[in-house]
């Protein structure tokens, strides 16, 4: 308060009159208090959000991908809850850049929002640590925040690919494939860890041909399949690493003869008519889990930063219940 | 200038300095002058686009619905078209409440988004006009401005619902429904206005039991459809007026024995494996001419309001094309 008053050259009373409402401060006067105080950057403790009360509250929500249906829920999850909270929910997208995600987090934070849920493209958050300590309640939602402590909303990748590779697995394949994102993503990696560790307790053999990590564009996700079907020693059943992978592998089975397994990680539209197993996450409730988080913060309570990490569901559908072709 | 140098308390060759980015000013005194011209509103205009940069510029995006796959392609080629042009977009969305829509956009604006582009929940935007006044770029898309003269980029929504009409007729279908979102929304009216006109091209009777419009929520839509479906004279076939009913009207024909025809406005995932005739939008191309639209009007092309309309797309892939059970 001494800052503010100092910066604006008003007295401390002046102040705390602007901050409490009260009346005999003069409109400009008044604006140059609440300027000095945004300057300063106390904006962020309760009597910043008494200050700034007027003025609608919002958080900020960093997507990878804009166009991934996986995110609709969860965003619209997170902006009901801010609803609740009288808050708006103001988006944005990395398009899976860190570069991008850093531009898009700290432009969020110049302009203000009270709270920040980012589904991180980078691995290296410490940019965000000036806000943080700042006052910026951030949450990380899917993936971890890297090199910094941060509340973090998760499914079990792990052991959601365990499960799945177990499935196909009991179904009688062995020579099972592994299709997934870029591994500095760290579903991808956890997800590929999941599939290894099932492999592992099966005492299944695992090829290195078997395993294809990269982007999710279909050309690329066509290549990699083609090539493990159409080897010596063909695969017999995959294990979808997202629901990008799952759409393309789906599309690409339905135009070869032999039947080959497969178990998606994340459920898709229609899936139920296609007959798609899949790894169900729940999109909602990892929004919702984390929107609640950060309004928690916001809301003043003081806890250590933790990991939360929410089970996934398996659903036998029928194309993750084949048996081996051969 | 004048405005500035008196708010800020300082000579208008010092505004100068500040606004050409000459050196002899204190920081100080620099974030002085910027202030006062942020509280001034002078922003859009070319001399604020100077005195912004070393600011990123940004765009708002208000969507409709965050969990519609339909807006991901749209807001995402929104995105590109600003990344190209330097700017971050952020994005909002209006949960289809108009007084959200309003909040949300004004919003935007208070955090100085350089431009907006819009896909209404309302009907009247005259909210707006101040903001476009003051040189907030604004387009709408996919549905048009209400009681404001504005940019607006649309589907034929009216073309496209006329040429799926047809096509049902053109394959012997007569007794046809036509299942639509809320009235008030301009795509569901003109969407009916196309199923009306094409059935009166044919000469066919409409029953008022066969027309449906109201929320795109399952229940609404299945209990519409099963009630046309389970009536003394069924409906043979099918109108979904947007990727919503398409979803559940696919996911209930597929229960029922009696095949129905169909066909769906909006394209939806994976709809080619599942066989379901589309009447396609191309929603990336409604966002790239909706962004590249704003981008000329903030770099400075003055043009009077226009409407651009795009053309959509029958796809036929076997849902219409199904004779009549009876």
């Amino acid at each position: 308060m001494k800052d503010v008053a100092a910066h604006a050259g008003v007295g401390l009373k002046t102040v705390s009159r602007v901050v409490n409402g009260e009346p005999g401060v003069t409109p400009d006067t008044e604006r140059r208090v609440q300027e000095s105080i945004e300057s300063l950057g106390f904006r962020r403790n309760d009597s910043a959000r008494v200050l700034r009360k007027g003025r609608t509250a919002s958080v900020g929500l960093v997507l990878e991908d804009l166009a991934d249906p996986f995110y609709g829920p969860l965003s619209r999850a997170v902006e009901e809850v801010a609803r609740a909270h009288g808050a708006l929910l103001i988006n944005g997208s990395s398009a899976e850049d860190p570069g991008r995600e850093q531009e898009l987090a700290l432009a969020l934070c110049a302009r203000r929002v009270d709270g920040l849920i980012v589904i991180p493209a980078g691995d290296d958050h410490r940019y965000l640590e000036p806000e943080i300590r700042a006052g910026v309640a951030t949450v990380f939602v899917d993936r971890p925040a890297g090199r910094i402590e941060a509340d973090a909303v998760l499914s079990d990748s792990f052991g959601g690919a365990r499960a799945g590779t177990a499935h196909l697995l009991a179904h009688g394949h062995r020579r099972i494939a592994f299709i997934g994102d870029q591994p500095r993503i760290h579903t991808a990696a956890e997800r590929l860890r999941g599939y290894r560790a099932a492999m592992e307790d099966a005492g299944a053999r695992i090829d290195d041909s078997w395993v294809s990590l990269g982007s999710t564009a279909p050309e690329r996700v066509r290549g990699a399949l083609a090539a493990m079907l159409d080897a010596a020693e063909p695969v017999t059943a995959v294990l979808a690493g997202n629901n990008r992978v799952t759409v393309t592998v789906v599309r690409h089975l339905a135009a070869r003869d032999r039947p080959v397994a497969l178990v998606g990680f994340d459920d898709i539209e229609l899936a139920d008519l296609l007959g798609i197993t899949v790894i169900a996450q729940d999109a909602a409730a990892l929004g919702r889990t984390a929107a609640e988080r950060l309004f928690r913060r916001l809301d003043g309570v003081r806890e250590a930063p933790a990991r939360v990490t929410l089970e996934t569901r398996l659903i036998p559908r029928g194309s993750g219940e084949l048996a081996p072709a051969d």
